[in-house]
């Protein structure tokens, strides 16, 4: 096939296909040849249910956003890469005409073509064409692999971008999925001197203590959020976190998070959860000046800085992929992502 | 006597004590003989629950916090200020020795000795010590009643800071209570473009608009978000909120302003509310990048900006004393707040 | 002619020349018939010496840069402007793909084609085209006049952007040439509550406090430094500016400028002046912790706050145009530029 | 003796006296035994001139700023602190009732008493008195001496967080000597990918590099500015730095780094240098919107951050220290440091 490319038909409905190699028309654009691509929870919400936040399948659409690849082609304008470079793959391209593109933000921007995002098809295929500026070429010390989890590193570099984690902050993560272990891991790699992750899982606690991205782990199971308190106050000396990064979207975890909060705190709401929570705890944001702050997706030079991350050894995402699949095992994959056992799954591109 | 005063002794018991004058032992202060003085809604919330927020009166209190007054002493280093000096009081002395303080946030301060606040007495007597500092000189053309609008004004100031008003901004107000109005009238003046307002009191918003608090004012009564989105639009040429400024605390009014701002818009709650609020809009503030800002009372400067803006006619606060009573019919002016019928009440000092 | 323009060949000649009329071939491109042009000091550079800066003239190039005019035609995807709208015209086009773009920073693009700045032709003809992000609709009482002076203003507002003017803030002004002007009326309107503005002209500085543009001017001919200190303790309360804005690039005024602030100041240099200074107060700048901004130009939004502030009459640029010429007295327009005498001189767009 | 105290009589005069041992009278202070004590080039101007910058040695002074010791009494009003405890001393002490103080800038207070710097009392003694919050305790495994060199190390904390240095950043750090030095290893600490150290001699460039403080380091001698860019650009994939760190004072350093920064690029200027300077590049901070920082000593949290640097081990500054004298050697030390072979001269307390 010329193109094989992982499809979701409709829920519960995936299957291969073979569709028309992408041609470069946009002298700006680079073909991809995928080398490896790590399933998200999105893309298994597609699978599941058909839709994920406001976003709905309605046409068969190629799953997939987390890759990296080898350039096979670059169009005319292209000046830093050449065929043969490995890459990590951004997957939204925005329009470069919006005011949000314009002023530094295009995460934001209402036009973003977003891979296995209704309508736009994903990235687990043989080919894949992205403007140059969307590529991060990888040193060679850096695998594809590692260049694949770029995008969920990603998420948790723009989520302490958005709190400004630096040297001698104390950051409090709530869950230790994907999204809230790589944003712990970075927080310790921009500097936080403590870093206390939450959850029930003992086993992704202990992940995040081996791999330095936390230097304290507390599994919450049938505990408050005072024997939370009490745990901070007897490891940090007293001292409360001076930013929260919340990974949940649980009411009582978005509450803990702003109430353990030291005074002039900075919280970030990261990842997906409901769309309004109960028990908002307004008035300790209003008495403690607390900083709420949103984040999404990831947005200029976040790419950069995860795959200079990666190379400079500040964090190690290798150990974070548990679990890998060939191409032709994708479906296996997905329903094997199901399971819940996996840190990450990596699926390999086709040959 | 010689330095009466007002003193709640407990809920639904005010009455007039004297108290000792106060001497000067600390040279950094200043004796001011109290000229005028505002009444807060917490102080009448002391009056009519014994408490406020977690501040709740043990011991008879003095009541009022919203004051100025004429300089009758000055302590050994005071340098600024001279006897006879006009003088607004700000009314929250922290420690200099605080954390927060020492890093430019001293409205944090756990150490905060605030005017009737629980156990500290309040400004409605005859005399009264702050430090110098603590004082700000009026300029000859600005009355003393102004001065004591000070206060509210601040804590407009301070919220508008938070969210960082600047020309150009297009903010939506929630609330026109005296808090709300003060809030809208210094977004007007640190250059905001557009200022709508909402309230249920059609007074309340004429009063607004008549005094260029807003520039734009709708009535809330029976309408709901979408009404309010649909008003925006109409009149703002299709663009959305760019800050919000929440005055009162109400779920379902938090969510709206969040959910009309504008991507990236900056949010700020101000003013007293329920601790904890349902149906918080979270989602919206992760995939618009909304900022929640806290804003507590005020902080370093504001009142010489809340000065300096009365002083340079960029609002007029005049007409926002309704009504005033004598320092023997203090009483009543308690009873007459809880009419509700004043947008602020003016009580003299004693003669 | 069916494109009438003015063509600087070499040095102190000028001449009409018919150029082709441009073609709309990216869509989202607007053709523009021009209506009237301001004359820069950089369009007389390059007529007196063929060069300004870096950039050299070495083709016959259009002059022209501070224009408005009319939309004449769209492209396909201009999705806010129809023809017959009253525009200002951004001179400069960054390239959509350079990282300053990306970042916010187009200012800083080394891609950017600007009007009149070689090799790239000038405004100063009867069609011109532009993206349709860099047009600014005019509002209908805003003159087309007041469109064409949105381009040195936004070098004003740009610049108090740098240092963060705000209410409350005391500024010098040195300069009152046309960015000198410009910068200080944008700084009363951005809510300076003091601004002084210095030069040897009693003209400009009787310009500069009649339109408001400043509250205080002082002639500093013949005068010291300690004279200007003087001069502000006196009229200022004994308080320092807390920003400066050089509009000279004399050295002399630099160091005045940055030894006259108040510990913690702003300062920004803005428009052109030698590409080194001597008596540069470092230390100065390190005890008192100055910061020192640069300004190129303008960048996101500068444009659209330019027109807003004409707008909402926070500044007033009608009296700025103190000479106007008919295109066809193009050439004139330019020697009498040389004169000195006028503070903008307007060329209207040819019939 | 009771107070044995190295005095500064006259240049070139230094002797010891026996000072009275200093009693706790405001309850916020701290009666330290001071156990070692650094020698800061300042001192050793002091001893050279008799004076530094504008301050002037009028009496007898006793020396040293650069200390740690033993906590041996503590006032009522100490919370934190008590007998025993080992604490890095912060030499300078503002007034509570600066406006620096209170707006959090109070390096910069005007009432700074400042130990030996005229005319107050240096640390060079048996005992000395500072409060508590300007004392930070030290963890067990930090030694007195690591606490000593908090104080230079705070300097190149304070001048990294002007700059806002982060992970990703690439510093260029001018000069080697205890300021540059360090500075740069605090560049690395908080995130710099890169950090490029100038200076002449080769000793201190290998220090930087062994001990990393820096990535790279160039000698400079017999080298151009175009020698420089082209190191940069070969060992820097072309990219050039995002911050520049000037610690030399030099005028050619200064307009170096401003011209070798990358647009946006932030400069600071650390450490003394002429009060001003020639061949100050200004046209390049205009268009490449550089912005130049001061840095003057230290301000809040910067000495905690220094001894968390130390106790994280994220710099090791233990090398630091190349030559050590006794107390009564002090004399021995001081003219010593004038043959300019050491890093960091460190003093022992009196026994």
């Amino acid at each position: 096939m010329s193109n094989p490319s992982v499809v979701l038909r409709k829920i519960h409905d995936i299957g291969f296909e073979n569709r028309p190699v992408p041609e470069i028309k946009d002298p700006h654009f680079v073909k991809i040849a995928i080398k490896c691509t790590g399933i998200c929870g999105s893309d298994y919400h597609y699978y599941e249910t058909g839709s994920c936040g406001s976003f709905v399948v309605k046409e068969p659409m190629v799953l997939g956003h987390e890759s990296a690849g080898v350039v096979v082609e670059i169009g005319d304008a292209v000046e830093h890469l050449k065929v043969g470079d490995r890459v990590a793959c951004e997957p939204g391209v925005p329009s470069r005409y919006s005011q949000e593109y314009k002023s530094g933000h295009y995460n934001l921007c209402p036009h973003m073509a977003f891979a296995a995002t209704p309508p736009y098809d994903g990235t687990l295929c043989k080919y894949y064409l992205l403007p140059e500026d969307f590529l991060v070429k990888l040193p060679d010390h850096v695998s594809l692999e590692e260049g694949a989890l770029a995008e969920p590193l990603s998420v948790g570099v723009h989520s302490n971008k958005q709190i400004g984690t630096k040297f001698g902050d104390r950051i409090l993560v709530i869950g230790a999925g994907p999204v809230g272990l790589l944003a712990a891991g970075v927080a310790r790699a921009f500097g936080a001197t403590k870093v206390l992750i939450l959850d029930i899982s003992q086993t992704r606690l202990a992940f995040a203590l081996e791999h330095n991205y936390a230097t304290h782990a507390y599994n919450t199971k049938g505990k408050s959020e005072s024997d939370v308190l009490a745990y901070i106050k007897k490891h940090w000396n007293g001292e409360l976190p001076t930013g929260a990064i919340e990974a949940t979207g649980v009411p009582a975890c978005i509450a803990m998070a702003i109430n353990l909060l030291d005074k002039g705190g900075r919280y970030v709401q990261v990842g997906m959860g409901p769309s309004a929570v109960d028990g908002f705890p307004i008035a300790k944001v209003g008495e403690n000046e607390i900083t709420v702050f949103g984040s999404f997706r990831y947005c200029v030079d976040d790419y950069k800085t995860s795959i200079a991350l990666i190379a400079d050894k500040k964090i190690n995402v290798k150990p974070f992929v548990t679990h890998r699949f060939t191409f032709k095992q994708a479906i296996d994959a997905y329903k094997f992502f199901g399971e819940g056992k996996a840190i990450k799954i990596m699926i390999a591109g086709p040959e």
